[in-house]
C-alpha cells in the first residue's frame, strides 16, 4: 500500500477527534489551546531491539510508545491532549503491521483521551523507529523536578523493579507470568496520581532509569541530596517470589529501568493526604527515605548502613 | 561524553531562550503560547541516506532536518517558535560530530527565530536518524491546501528541479556548482512569502514531493483540477544550461522533490499584488497554470498538447 494510501486508511482516523489535524491532508496541523493552560511538550522513542524487544509485536511498540510518552506527562501533572507521530519501518513491512500498530494506538488514545494530529513516515533500514511528541494540558502550576527540599519525605507509587526483572526473564526466553511481562511491554502511566499530586508534592519525576538514577535528578534539580532505606522498598509479589536473593531483589527495584512508576516528594504534613491518595486511587505510595542536605543519592540497608550499587541505574541505548 | 553530559553541553545552550525548557533538565517542557494565536504543528525526520547522502556532514543533517520542518510552516504562513528533536545515532559516534551538528542548529535557530524545548536520544543501530516536531504561530487564518477554486492562476515560487538535478550529480559525483549543490543540501524554507500570502493565496503546499504531486495535493483538497504549462516552468541558469534535453529539464521541474518552494494559487485579481511582493521578496513568483474543473493535474507542452510524464513526483522512502 503507498504511504499515502496507509496514512488515509490507518491513521486518519485517529485524527478524527481534532478539526485543525485536517484528517492528516495538509502541511501542518492547527491548535488553538484552551485559553488559561499551559502546554506540556514532551517527545520519546521507542526503537526495536532497545525499547522493545526485537520482533515486538506492533501491539507492543504502539502500547510502549504512547505510555512512555504519557507517564512524563504524568510526572509534570499533566492532562493528554495532541500528539504526533514518526515512523520509520523496512521496506516492505506488512499491511497488517501498521493496521495493528494503529488499532492499538486507536485504543490507547481512547483510553487516555488524546488525539493524533500529524506525522512523517519513512521507509527504509532494517529496525523499526517509533517516535512520538505529546501535548499535554496544565492548569496552574506543573510537577516540577526542583522543588524538594530538605526534610520532605521520599515517596514512590506501585511497585519496583518488576519491569526490569520481566525484561531479564523475556531475554531467557523464560517462563514469565503475564501480569509480570506486562509490567515490561505495557506500564501504566500514571496520570491521574501526577494530576492529584500538584499542590501536594514538592517534585516529581517518572522512573525511566531506574530508582537512585531517577532520584539523582531530583537531587540535581532541587540542590538537595536523597536518602533511600531499602527496607521500605515497594516489591511485587513476582519479585518477592522469585528465585534471587535478597540483594538482587534489591538491585532490580533500586536500578531497574522501566517501571514509569512515579517518584515524588511532599513534605511530612501532606502524609495524610498522601494516604487518602493512595486509598483514592487504589494505589501504593509508599515513603521510601527522605530528602536530606548536601548532594547524591545514599542507600541505607536494614540496619542502616549505607550501601554501594554496583550500577547506579542505566541510561536506554 | 555520557548522554547527560552531551545534552547539557550541547544542546541546553540552545534552550535558553524558553525559560519552560528547564534548560532540558525536567520531564517536559511547559510553554504558555501568547494569546490570540493559533498552533501550528509539522513534524519530519531527516534520515542518513534517505533524506541526505550517507555520510552526510552532521551540518547537512542540521540543515536539511531544520528547513524540511520550517517549509511546512511556510506553506501555512506561519511563524516559527519552538522546536523539540530527536536523535538516533549509532554507537560511539563522536563528541565532534554532535558538536557540529548543535552548533549548526544554533546557527539555524538564530537565523529563523526559534529555540529548542526538549527532546530524546539514543544511541544504537548503523544509520543517523533525526526528527523535529516544529510549533509555529498564526495570528488569524493559516494558509491551506483547500482554497483552490476554479479559475484561479498557479503560481511557484524560485525555481524548479534544482534539488533533483543536483541530487543526480551529486549521487554520480560528478562536478558540481557550490550553489546548485546547496540547493539540494540547504533549501530555503519560505517562510516570508507564507506570512505574506495569508490573505492573498487562496491556497498553498510546499514543494518536497515534486510539483505535480504536491499540486495534485492542492487539487484533492480543494475539488478540483489544474493544468500546468510547460513553457512557464521557472528555471535555474544551473538547469537551463545543463547538458540535458529539453524534456529532461521539463522533467526535473515537474517531478523533481525537495525543492521546498512554495507553490500557490490565487485569483487573478491578486495578480499585481503578487507581482509586487515578488519585487518586495527579490524572489521570483512565477504564473505556471491555472486551476480548472475536474480533477488530476494536466500538463500542456508549448503547442498546447497534454503531455505524460514518467512520473508523478515521488514519496520519500
Amino acid at each position: 500500500m503507498a504511504e499515502r494510501d496507509r496514512i488515509a486508511r490507518y491513521f486518519a482516523p485517529l485524527a478524527a477527534g481534532e478539526a485543525g489535524s485536517f484528517h492528516l491532508t495538509d502541511d501542518a496541523a492547527v491548535l488553538a489551546p484552551p485559553a488559561g493552560q499551559s502546554l506540556i511538550i514532551t517527545t520519546d522513542s521507542v526503537i526495536e531491539s532497545i525499547h522493545v524487544l526485537a520482533q515486538a509485536t506492533p501491539q507492543q511498540f504502539a502500547q510502549k510508545l504512547m505510555r512512555r510518552n504519557l507517564s512524563d506527562l504524568a510526572a509534570m501533572g499533566a492532562t493528554p491532549w495532541r500528539y504526533t507521530l514518526n515512523l520509520h519501518t523496512p521496506f516492505g513491512l506488512a499491511d497488517e503491521w501498521f493496521a495493528a500498530f494503529a488499532a492499538t494506538l486507536h485504543s490507547e488514545q481512547r483510553l487516555f483521551n488524546l488525539t493524533l494530529i500529524g506525522g512523517d513516515s519513512t521507509s527504509g533500514g532494517d529496525a523499526i523507529h517509533t517516535t512520538m511528541t505529546c501535548i499535554g494540558l496544565v492548569e496552574g502550576a506543573p510537577l516540577r523536578r526542583s522543588g524538594a527540599t530538605q526534610g520532605d519525605d521520599l515517596y514512590v507509587s506501585g511497585t519496583l523493579g518488576d519491569a526490569a526483572y520481566a525484561l531479564t526473564l523475556l531475554q531467557q526466553n523464560a517462563p514469565i507470568d503475564d501480569a509480570l511481562a506486562a509490567r515490561y511491554h505495557c506500564p501504566s502511566p500514571r496520570l491521574e496520581l501526577g494530576n492529584m499530586l500538584r499542590g501536594v508534592a514538592t517534585s516529581a519525576i517518572d522512573i525511566s532509569d531506574g530508582l537512585v538514577a531517577d532520584i539523582g535528578q531530583i537531587c540535581s534539580a532541587s540542590t538537595c541530596a536523597a536518602r533511600i532505606e531499602t527496607s521500605a522498598l515497594p516489591l511485587s509479589s513476582h519479585l518477592k517470589n522469585a528465585a534471587l536473593s535478597t540483594a538482587q531483589k534489591i538491585q532490580f527495584a533500586l536500578s531497574g529501568g522501566d517501571d514509569y512508576e512515579l517518584c515524588f516528594t511532599a513534605p511530612t504534613s501532606m502524609a495524610k493526604a498522601i494516604a487518602t491518595l493512595s486509598e483514592t486511587l487504589q494505589l501504593p505510595l509508599t515513603r521510601i527515605g527522605e530528602i536530606t542536605q548536601g548532594h547524591g543519592v545514599e542507600v541505607m540497608d536494614e540496619n542502616g548502613a549505607t550501601i554501594r550499587l554496583a550500577t547506579h541505574g542505566f541510561e536506554h541505548g
